[in-house]
């Protein structure tokens, strides 16, 4: 296999800290999003949508987006599970992964894309061009806030975002919380319990990726 | 085990095919979201999210969202599968159901709630306000055309969505291309592949629901 990746980029870390908690180790090939590098020719015939990450397998197919290379990755090596085992853990973990990136990913791309001056002219991801819209921006920027009370509601009786294991809802929501700071966004002093559990999934090594 | 419904909204009844397509039958109460149900007390306590579909366990539990209730029903009872059996069949499905979600289903909402007058200070689901941005529904009416675009490319080489099978990337498909008819949009004479596409699984008897 090979990692399609782009180090200082949120959906890559995604499944950089994935590969990490699977214990596993994939070759790597930098794509530097800085340079636009995803917009030239020779990125076009890796993956068309433009964007990383990208899993390639061995037989040269790829997979071109976040939840299709965790699935994957699931599938190929199940221990530790990070989508679940039990019927009940493995719908948790979807029902949390899904608010964890459309309510906390999703807002601070939102939030980031619609007014830094780089995403000019590029406020969605992907080979088509979207122009930026101040009123979303500020969107989400409100919404970025109410992600940080679900999260520390969602910790104040559990240990971990999908319940009493680490999995892949703690991945995003760590990634969303790191990615808000891009937009100066902290999680507020009194989110006590989404502030002990940052503590503890920010100090696996995985989130050092 | 209940099932949450509302018989006019897109998101339940992507859950209603699927439980159809499972061979299952699930008692149903339906939600009256055009009276604004989902946001009197009573839902509340089923729902602090606001938002149906919601599936109600037989110990009381409940599952409140999409992805999370067809993890769970894929685990309950794995046949036929809709989720995918191999590793890649499973990452194909993922990474396909996400595009169809990211961009078409999510697509057609942004489109629809930010002009519909029945939308108004209700521009994203759930339980917090959000007042309408013109543009953003003018930006969605451009994504859904791109949707359809891509719809249409990837059902050029193959008969379903992610491949051989059909799978959930079908439903939300299906349910996208449906509920894009809210704004006007349909699929063009020339999407000549997504077209063959859309008569034959809208001829399943799921499709009816």
């Amino acid at each position: 296999m090979k990692f399609y990746d782009c180090a200082p980029a949120p959906s890559p870390r995604r499944v950089r800290i994935f590969i990490a908690e699977k214990g596993m180790e994939i070759p790597t090939v930098e794509v530097d999003l800085r340079a636009h590098e995803q917009h030239g020719d020779a990125f076009a015939t890796i993956n068309p949508h433009r964007t990383v990450p990208v899993l390639e397998l061995d037989d040269g197919r790829r997979i071109t987006n976040t939840a299709g290379i965790c699935a994957y990755l699931e599938s190929f090596q199940a221990r530790p599970a990070l989508l679940g085992e039990t019927p009940l853990e493995k719908a948790r973990i979807a029902e949390m992964e899904w608010r964890m990136e459309t309510q906390g990913m999703m807002a601070v791309g939102e939030a980031l894309r619609n007014r830094a001056r780089g995403f000019r002219g590029r406020a969605l991801t992907g080979a088509a061009g979207f122009e930026q819209i101040p009123e979303l921006a500020e969107r989400g920027l409100r919404r970025i806030d109410l992600y940080f009370e679900e999260l520390d509601s969602i910790l104040a009786d559990r240990p971990f975002v999908a319940g009493e294991r680490f999995s892949i809802a703690d991945i995003t929501a760590l990634v969303s919380v790191d990615f808000a700071g891009w937009v100066k966004k902290r999680l507020p002093e009194q989110a006590v319990h989404a502030r002990r559990w940052y503590e503890s999934v920010n100090a696996r090594p995985s989130a050092r990726l």
